[in-house]
Order: C-alpha cells, then structure tokens, then sequence
C-alpha cells in the first residue's frame, strides 16, 4: 500500500526536491501539489492546486509543507483538521502553536511531525553525543563551516551542547591553572567545556565532538554536504506519521 | 557510603591497575586482596589473602576479579554464594558457565558482571554504530592497529559488524559494476559491506565506522592508547553491580 | 599591468567556468573568447570567434583551452606560434606531442603548460606524500569515493603510490605472520604498502595517506568537493607561464 | 662501516633510550658512555667516562648530547675540538653560543647539529605546513593536548604559525561581519587566521593544519604518542653529521 503524498509549497527549493523524493520511492505516490503561485493544472498528471480549501475531502496521508512561516501554522491546523499527516519542515512556530497543534493532532488521533532540522545525520550526532557524555564528561566541540558563515558558534553546536549539558555531570575542564597567551585560544567556554568554530572557503558545514578519557577518546562527526540530505529526514518522517497518533516536535522523536 | 571491594588476582598487571584505581576513588574503599602467589600479610593495611576461603564472612561489597580462566568460575560462584557482587574481567567462559552464574545471582538477589571487554569508548561505539545503521545502510569500517597485530580484521571490528548485521537492511553496496584493478582495494566483504585493516606501527588500537547518505556522512571513531581505559569500565562495574540483583554478561547492559 | 586571457572552448562546462574565474580576478583580463559553436559576436564586451585563425596578430597574454582531444593539439601549437602562452586542461596528448610542443615553446621562449590534473591539493599531498616516505616507509593509503566509481583503487591513489614506490626505499610491511580471516581485509599491496578504497553515497573524491613509526604518526588528506576546485590550479598557471620560457607538462612543475 | 657513538648523559632519560636505539642499529657502534654521575667502569663492555678530558684522543665519529644547560655549550665545544661530530638535543644555547660553534665547525670542517625538536614527523608538518599556505592562504590550526597542559597554544602551533606567516600572503580571514556569541569561539587569531587549542584526557600532543580553498581541502596531521619518537631524529642526525662540513641549528636543515 503506497503512502498517498500532498506537497505544499512545491515549487520552492525545498518543495521541488520533495516532489522529486516522493516520485523517487515506489513505497509514495504523490497525490497533489499545492501553490498559491503555481500557474499549470497539473504535472505529470498530478493534479495541481493554488488554494487548500480545494484538497478538502482529498483521499491522501500526508500532508508535506514546505511553504513560508506566514501560512505554515494554518495550513498544518487544516491537514489535522481534513485527516492529512502533516511533516512540516517550514520555521517560525511558537510554542504555543505547536501545543495547539499537537492537542488537536491527539484529538484527531492523527500522527504528524514539526521539525526544524531533518538531517538525520546531525539529529543521531547530537544524541549520541549526549548520551556519550554521560560517561565521557570530558569533552570539547569542533563545528566547521564555510567562510561566509557569520556567527559562532553554530546553532546545532549550540544545540548539541544545550543536550549535552541536560545529562552530564557538569565539570570545569583542563588544567586548573590552564593559560592563553593568546587570547581566545582555548575556545569558548559552555558549561565548563570548550566550544570551537572554524571557518574556511571549501567547507560547507561539519561538526565533531570529541571526548577523552584516561586512555582513550572517542570521537563523533557528522559532514553536511548538501541540502539533499535533508530528504532522507522528510523520507523518513512520512513514512513514520502514518504509523503514528500524535503530532511530534523534533525529528528525534521519530527516530 | 563507600563500596568495599575485594580484587582477586592483585598481582597481576590488571590485578594491580584496579588496585590503584579504587584506591584513588573517594566512593570505594580497598578493603581486602587476594592471590595465591602473595607473600604479604598486608599491603597499606589491607589484608592480603592466598585462599578465598578465609573470606567466608568477610565484610565487602565487590568482588573484582581479574584472574586466571582456570579459577574465575569457581571464583564467581564463591563470591556469589557469599554476597560479593562480583565484576570480573578474567575470560574463557562457557555458556554454560555464564548461565549457571546468572541463575545463582538471582537467586540470591545479587549483581555482577562478567566482561569481556570493559573499554566504555568501545562500546559505545558499537551500540552507536548498530543504531545508526538502522538510518545510514551503507557503511564502511576502517580498523587501525600496531603492525605486530596478526589478525585482520580485529576481533572487534567483527564483533561491530555483527552488531550492525542484526539491525541493519542487508544490502551490497557499491557500485553494481566495480572492479578491483588491485585485489583486496575494496577490503573485506561482510553482509554487503566493507571492513578495512591499516597496520602501522606506532598504533595502538584504533576504529572508524563510516556512515554515508545523499549529500552527507556520520563518522564515529574510537582511540585506545592504553589499557588504563579499561579502569573506567571496572568503576562503572563497581558502581552498577551493587544496585542490580541480577548477573549480566557485557558492560553494554550496564549502560 | 593585467594579464590578458584567451579562452577557449568557453562554451564548455570546464571553459564557462574559467571564464567566470578570469572575470573574478583583477590580476586578469579576459579578451576573447573562442568556441566553433558560438553563435554570438561578443559577450559583455568581450570579442567571440569561432575560427583561431582570426586570432593570428590578436593582442593577448595567455590562451587557456579546455577544448576537445581532436584539436588541442593544433590550438597549443597555434598559441605557441602565434605568442600565446598556452594554459592547457584538455586530455589526449600524446608523449611525442608534449615533446614537440616543448621544443617549440623553447624556440619561441614562451611559457606553457599542460596539466592533466588542476587540482592544487591533489598534487601538493603527492608532493608531500613522497617527501615524507623517504623518512617514514611505513605507510598506507585510504582513497574515498561515492558510491558509483567502478574501478578502485582510484588513479589518483595509484599516482600516489607510483610517486611513493621512487623515492621510499621498499619494505613489505605488516607482522610477517600476519593473516587474514576475512579475505582483503589488508587491503591491496604495492611495493609493500597497503592501499584501501571506501565507497559511499555522500562522498565526493578523497585520500588520506597514513604514515606511522614508533610513537608517532603523520597523516596527510585531501578532500575534493566540487570541480570549481580546479580553478585555482588554472589560475595558478596563467599567472606562471607568463614568467616562463618553456612549456611544462604538469601542474607540479609550477609549484 | 660502522658510524662511532659517544653517549654524553647517558644515565638520563634520554640519553638511556638513545643508547638502546643505538645498540639497536646495525649502522651504528656504541663506543664510549659519559655521565659524571656514573659508577660503572663500562656497560656491556663499552667503556664508562665520567670526565670528558679522558676522551681526547678517543675513536669515535659522533657525539649524542642529553646532557644538561650547564655543560652543553662546553661539551660541544670539546666534541667539535676533538673530532666528534655533535648531535646535540640538550637546550637552552642562546644565540651567540650556536653562532661561535657553528663557526667552530666550518673551521674544523666537521658537521653537526643542535635541535631543539627530534620528532621528524613534527618537523615535516610544519614544513608542508609552510609550503601550502603558499597555495592555500587560508588555514586554522588545532592543536590537541592532554588536559594537564598549562598554556595555549601550544609552543609547537605558534613556531608552525611563525613558519607560515614568513611565506604566507597575510590576510584577515572569515566573514568580514562576522561575530561570536559565545567569546573565544573562534579561536586565537595569528597573522589573520585562527588557532585553537583543545585540552583533554587520554590525549597525548597532536597537531592538525587544516586548509581551505574553493571546492577542496587539505588537512595535515601529526600525532605525537611517545617520546620514543624521538629517536628516529637523533638516528637521522647522527647518520646525515657525518656526510656534513658544518654544524647546523634545527633538524629541518637536514630533511
């Protein structure tokens, strides 16, 4: 039984590469397209929408949204509401949307995903870390990104830290009376641990954690290449909805 | 409270190691040893034992046993028909054996582990890599070791790879066409994957598993430089044993 | 004083993006463009032709071909005669040819180049590789690649080792008794060294070569993402073949 | 034949591995030990000195300095006066001193070298290091130390930094706007690029040079295990001062 896919926000960057993904897995059958800019009837015989209220009474699964913050929220609410899993990858939820969304998706009993970030490399990184810290709780942070980047540390470095710091036993590291002679060498400093950002043209964006104990270290990388690889975090999302009751916040719930 | 424990096999080299590194941890006291082969009444006012015998009785916690295969069975029983939890790093083992022990520390309601490996770096990295071949199929293990090693792979890169084998997709990887122009290039086949040996001298005992996707990569390393990593293994075992009523068989049920 | 460039096949993917490089750098001055399917007089201001031999008596520097095997040959000889340094990336020269248009380059006292290979840190860790054999001979080299590269090991590893294989002074590593329980685990030998080929989705092209003696060890890498890397290399020879009065076969001369 | 080696501080902890590393090389004879703290007559049937003057005259091509500050200058003076070509790892000659040996030296026509760093490993990196910041000017390096180290960076990364910006074009690297959120993050900044130093147990010294450029990336590695690493430089010293006419400072000039 193939999974029945709605994409909304499809001809966006993101969107078209879902389209492709869902057409490229026997197991998902893409149902319709939704864009309030699209001007074809249909593509490839999918037939093709510019106003949601439309797909109401629709016969599909899931609901896949890559659209803009502006309309993410409603639309999320009307895929619950008309029975369609939603796997939303568009940003911009508060708190309190989320909650209304996933007391609705329990009412209607229907499983659904909210996730800031799908690559599933990155997501399995930040959990292994954390759980490695447990018993490692020396450690230090390398993330490593292209030149343009702006600010660091990262955000996932900062994530995966936020994680680490819930579960370890929080401990000053290095020597006590450890000193830069120049400044800033040592990192920055995060509960105690060290925290680095490098920046170099050719990267794209790369994170490692390495822990050290006596004897003995163990080190976990995750390389991001391409926005590609989010695919395999909305392949995986749909595929796991369906199977699922309630409305999750995060792609690490599903995994 | 301090737990007491009793090292069987003192004198040996990790017989010794653990004797040093449960006296530098303030939550353990060293409260007995034994080896047939000591001389000593006492060592730093801890009496020495030749015969387990005359500890029938003896007030302690922890049976820490680092023997020989000849008498560990025997050993384990005794201390847990005494009410030593035991942790016990001797091998040659038989099933049958491991059961036997399992089903006396039920009955008495007591702790204990048996392992064959206590470096916690490496065996993170196993139950790590297992989990994330559930998401990442395609995969390659790099083992690197000191060039006196004569086996290859590593025991422990074939233990991973079982690991991985029980819960990952079996697939072949590589390309369907690919040809060795140098035999061997492509390493060693196992269930559709590839495991490469590097010995070099200078190394020690080293793993990579490398995972790869569409537009990314997860890279999970493990470095053993000396054996004193073992030491955090034998703490946690310490630990562990006296909350737990029943024997386990691998440090990985005690994470 | 800016170097004026000729560019052609500037139509093709490798000359299009020559072109955007030259345009890039103020040191630069692109001033024609040639290709025999032009259909265009000019771009941006830029003359386009599509016969060389309009280009007899033209005012320019250098002449960088990424053209076809069929004509590169004459276009090199052109460019000699007509006192444009040659900047050459297209394949198929034959040895007797390379050594006739290095004989012509001395008579005119023009500097050239033909590279096979563009890629700077390809042939600095070759460069570097060699080096470092003549005093650590105990080596191996892991080559990585996606998933649909048929041969292994790769030509790049291959060249690698030949450039080792000259200068290290040959030894067959590894215990002497050293044995294989899953057959190619150690990997493909070469003059006694060892060469692996991992094979993933997600990677792009590779190689590490590892370098190991007692206490220590040394390990060189270099990571291709993206053809626009061979850029630099291009860039690299017009502004060196300027200063030269012969032409060169390979970029490592320049270096 | 046979290269002659004279042991000065042979009872010190360098000296002694460097007499086992002699004794271990078919190419070298132990010929006489010195130690003014030495009791023995001789070792093994060479001959024990605790007074240098009774080495006039002696047959012996090398002279190995682990003595200390105090006797260094003197003792090289006299292994230079005497006809012993001096491969000297004791420190703390100050500029002058190595200027009046080194004139010594030509005078006498007899080769020698003082070092302050043995590990070649250690020496190459930062050789290629230099070579391609040339190519590639932007760079980060990360140095990786156990956690009891005191300053940072370490002593290694800032002579590796010092090396680079001789050759380097100096640029200020990074985003021109960009910012760190958590101080330190982005490391030490040297000549424009960045330097930052991690601190954790179980690691020994180790040093990444990691490059950047358009679409690749060039990482050079040196781990530093064991002191023993050492040896294979004094080895290289006392094999290359026999073939020179003239002391040198640095064992880079002998690679």
């Amino acid at each position: 039984m193939s999974i029945k896919v709605i994409v909304a926000g499809f001809k966006g960057r993101m969107g078209s590469t879902a389209v492709e993904m869902v057409k490229g897995d026997d197991e998902l059958t893409l149902a319709a397209l939704l864009d309030p800019f699209a001007a074809e009837k249909e593509v490839d015989g999918v037939p093709v929408f510019t106003d949601k209220a439309d797909l109401v009474g629709f016969d599909a699964d899931v609901w896949v949204d890559f659209t803009i913050p502006a309309v993410a929220y409603e639309n999320t609410r009307f895929a619950l509401e008309n029975g369609f899993a939603p796997v939303v990858g568009t940003t911009g939820f508060t708190e309190a949307q989320i909650q209304k969304l996933t007391d609705l998706s329990k009412d209607k009993s229907i499983g659904g995903l909210i996730a800031p970030n799908f690559a599933i490399g990155a997501i399995l990184l930040m959990k292994f870390a954390a759980e490695a810290s447990k018993y490692f709780p020396d450690l230090e942070i390398i993330e490593l990104h292209h030149d343009k980047k702006k600010d660091a540390p990262s955000g996932t470095a900062v994530k995966t830290a936020e994680l680490i710091r819930e579960v370890r036993e929080s401990k000053r590291q290095g020597a006590e009376d450890e000193m830069e002679t120049l400044a800033g060498a040592r990192g920055a400093e995060f509960d105690g641990f060290r925290i680095h950002s490098v920046r170099l043209p050719g990267l794209v964006a790369h994170q490692e954690v390495i822990f050290g104990a006596q004897g003995e270290g163990l080190t976990l990388r995750h390389d991001s290449y391409d926005r590609i690889s989010f695919m395999s975090g909305v392949n995986l999302g749909i595929k796991e909805v369906v199977k699922r009751d309630q409305l999750v916040y995060g792609l690490e719930h599903l995994l």
